[in-house]
């Protein structure tokens, strides 16, 4: 069979090249081909690119990379029942195995032995894809592709936000990056009270404000902890949202709650935080959650519910837009912070 | 001490009448004096007014009646510590004992021994009434009289929606009357996704569009669970909210509930209700709540914070102001489903 | 491939014959093949026998009936990785589609396309039958087959008791047939105060007793709400748990119950009942569950895990066995409420 | 009015003081007087005696300490209502305002204002004292008053054990002092599967067996982590109860949680810990409780149920009894960890 142009980790090193890999063309019984329309770059694509510590555990190069996009159907295995060649399909990135505990319990997300599309199996950085049908999200045929790929870490804004009440509660949410700002979108649609946000980019605090921050505050140059508690009659935030990985940010969240509130944790730390255990959790009798991926496929029904009834409006997050083979453009305006969402389209 | 006009309960029977009554004098340890600003009309009222049957076991002629309301404290017990003269207020209409079970156990809205303002103790619909510390609500100070008032059905709405999750759910409301039309408010706010509202009266049903419904239908012209089905691939709705009292409301809020789905009960029944329990509930897996008041006093918390976040705009449902000897017009007025909200100002 | 003697629903009539079919010899891909061991009457099986309207809709004759079973799996599919020849199985009933709204989000037991083993496809009372991979839940090498086999039924309690809290409520259990005498032991397991047990049988009456009810009332005897009130300070129980699908148990269940009580309904119903809407649900602020099969699978490490421990010994309720060929005198036995269950085992 | 011996922290450093002491003649119309029948040794004693840094916030001497206690009503307020002398009751120890935000949404005993006897108002190591009608628990009489006294530690065990799932479920508790000990009791009250139980202290390992562990491990000896894989088919616990404070502890049983577990922390650190919070809690999905103090009063109906159906019996856990004059023995030996609870008798 042919070849297309792939984005591919070639070495167990930093940097990635674009070249030509074989189009699949095994399609298993519960499988489907996919021929993508957009792709998304995530923080993850970075980590990768960097070949930090996760990377080299979990990649095994050569490998095809991304796992955010908007795909058609082109070919459908011999037991694929719910989708057809043709449907267009956005696609939930964890490959559960279905019979360990976890999967048997409701919570494939965490399975245990889980594959992730674009790390432990060949991605979407191109143009033809294999994929489980379970992983395939049906998509309305009117949501826009660039939307249609920014589902998947849209999915963990909103597996976060609504871990816990929201309607009515006063957030702080640490950190404005892409699932940072559509927190902030999806806990303003979901009746959230005063949303304070963290934020040091000056790009991230506006687009912050236009998803629906109350207030954006530079935790460089402001005391966040004053300013909740002057905020909220000395009590606290009702939720926390922490979505930076930041040491700082997490003991300034955890200050800043109220009694009784919770915290879900989504972003990555890059070391192991020292936490104020009694004050600030114990006596406090804080509920915190750890947050990782999307609930399958709850959260995507949730996402589709507020895409499709006009509750959020993401476009504003999709800031620059490359062909395939300008990857490089993409991944150096995202370290620089000078991008939010980045979408690839494969020639 | 001098005397205040007031609408009051005279005997045993169907009517209201406006009468001199003494204003009272005595302002126990842990109670206010309060000035009503502004008075609401209430379902209640009506039934006071026709003298139904819960009114019969509930209330000892001679009452003054009326519980929603705006006001200011005037005289503040010895032992009061929460409030000030001067400070503007509305009040929770049910005055929990303080030692039973379920005021022990943080459900003081179902006190063993509850007692209603302006059921078992005067109310409101006069110049001066006296409430217990515990029961008055600080207002903030811009917030207008009318809508300060209103809240206390606000708050059965808030509790309502608010009882299980509504963010990107699907929501069945049946009945428009003045708590339907604000859940719709609240629902819309809180991130539900289709809201589909059944209601027979055109005012209703106009203001139901303007709160938010996505969908208004006459249950005695429109198949509801027809269209609820087409709606919803089949599925049905995740909420019903039943705000009518009907037995027909109820068997087509059932019918058209997804499996798992939640519904939320506040709607008091005229008669006892046959259920298709096989079927409806128990096949379906459903959750059923009953739902009476407020909590005491989470759902007070979030009203402030929507109205506070103009989360919910509620101006449009006050349709009639009236001095308070006009009070029968408005009676009136309800009574032919022409009004929605009637506030009453005492003289 | 031979046959095999089974007991077969032959026409659309009542009554059940045994007779020779054909061994199955199709094992699909995610399939196993299973020799029984052992095999339990459900009343299920009673209704079928009956050609109750319920198996007028769901049976298609001719059909092996039966559901609650121990058996070896003896073939495996060609994709089946959870499980090998040899391995000691049971079988969670409900056939899930996997791909359904109620699937793909963590509620398989409702499936919206649900097919139940010996119902939908031929079942257990004969000595092999073919089941999906997904519905073999593996026993422990040392579990009594007759135990094994009614773990089905056991989940139906599990599921029912452990729907809410359950530790340190009082429970109100009306009916104690096989399910509603698990749901006791299970009640009593998991630290339950009070459990309160209506029942009409003798031999019912005393097996309750043994389970770990505290008081067995008889309901055409004795006033129950009045008995439930004395015992509670007049508050009623924290749980109730309906399993006798009788109108007049509900009734006693509702109005016995403490407000904001949780009631979970498991007894299916021969006739839609009335209920107090206002007075025993809304009012009390009463929370319904309507309960179906089992949680997949979550129930089924609850089970696992309650035997494991030795937290219930269920040894008693095995009032018979039988070989299959004389399953009659079982369902004669079952009808007459002379036996509680009863195992049959294949020649 | 006469004096009475009491323990005393006279001066604000290490040691306490047997003293005269005026006996209370001041019962407000809110508070009741209380004879004491015996008193137990928290924790807290222990550190007030120490003098720790805790103490040197919260306690202003001359204060008489202790605040698990039985005792008799022997006057009341003239506004008490729920209770009368000769009344035999525990107490609450955390004095809650009642008007702040906390109160108010069913969280008093996490009071923004909150007070606690024997520490912010004089205790119990005495003949007599006063405290709020609010904060006495009324006993049943036939409650032995050693077990009435150790209540309040009991109430810690039962909120933290119920402050999630628990029945069928794997725990793991680290720490078997007092409380942890308690935990075992309820834990295995309420179903849990296995109770592993991490300890030093010979005495304690032993008691924890008695209470109903399935495993006792010396954590400075035993690979815990190891342990807990192999007895979980490498998945962890479902439930991990911190109630030791040592970092180390805490550690093994972040790592030892099965995905989606829930911790509950009720033990107090000495210092702030580092937690892995990536692999931990985020990458697990884990739910972290902070537990302080006791529902107000949720808690003492679940002691009440425990000790009355007889679901627990901790009896051998007050393993010394002595005059209040030999405080000194008893709290020499807790140090030496000789003792769990040790009960004093006013002379």
């Amino acid at each position: 069979m042919g070849t297309q142009k792939a984005i591919v980790k070639e070495n167990p090193e930093a940097g990635l090249v674009i070249k030509d890999v074989p189009i699949p063309d095994k399609v298993g019984p519960k499988e489907v081909l996919l021929k993508v329309k957009a792709a998304s770059i995530c923080g993850t694509d970075l980590h990768i690119y960097d070949w930090n510590d996760w990377s080299k555990v979990n990649i095994k190069p050569p490998r095809v990379i991304g796992h955010e996009f908007a795909a058609e159907v082109v070919e459908i295995g011999k037991d694929v029942t719910s989708l057809k060649v043709g449907d267009y399909v956005s696609a939930e990135t964890h490959i559960a195995c279905g019979t360990c505990y976890m999967c048997k319990t409701g919570n494939k997300h965490i399975c245990q032995n889980m594959k992730i599309i674009g790390v432990h199996t060949d991605g979407a950085f191109t143009n033809y894809l294999v994929i489980p049908e379970e992983n395939a999200w049906k998509n309305p045929t009117d949501l826009p592709i660039e939307i249609a790929s920014i589902q998947e870490p849209l999915g963990n804004a909103v597996y976060t936000v609504l871990s816990g009440d929201i309607a009515a509660k006063d957030v702080l949410i640490t950190g404005a990056g892409p699932i940072g700002l559509m927190a902030i979108a999806v806990a303003r649609a979901c009746g959230a009270g005063k949303i304070i946000v963290t934020e040091v980019s000056e790009l991230r605090k506006n687009l912050a404000k236009e998803m629906g921050a109350s207030f954006v505050l530079d935790p460089t140059k402001e005391n966040v902890l004053e300013f909740v508690k002057d905020l909220t009659d000395g009590l606290g935030v009702d939720v926390g949202l922490e979505m930076s990985g930041k040491e700082s940010a997490l003991e300034t969240l955890l200050s800043s709650m109220k009694k009784r509130g919770r915290v879900s944790l989504l972003g990555v730390f890059d070391s192991d935080p020292v936490i104020k255990l009694n004050n600030d959790v114990i006596f406090k009798g804080l509920d915190i959650h750890g947050i990782t991926g999307r609930l399958m496929f709850q959260t995507w029904y949730q996402i589709k519910s507020l895409l499709e009834n006009k509750r959020i409006d993401l476009s504003k997050l999709v800031t620059h837009k490359f062909p395939l083979s300008k990857f490089e453009e993409g991944i150096k305006l995202l370290k620089k912070g000078e991008a939010v969402k980045v979408v690839l389209y494969p020639e």
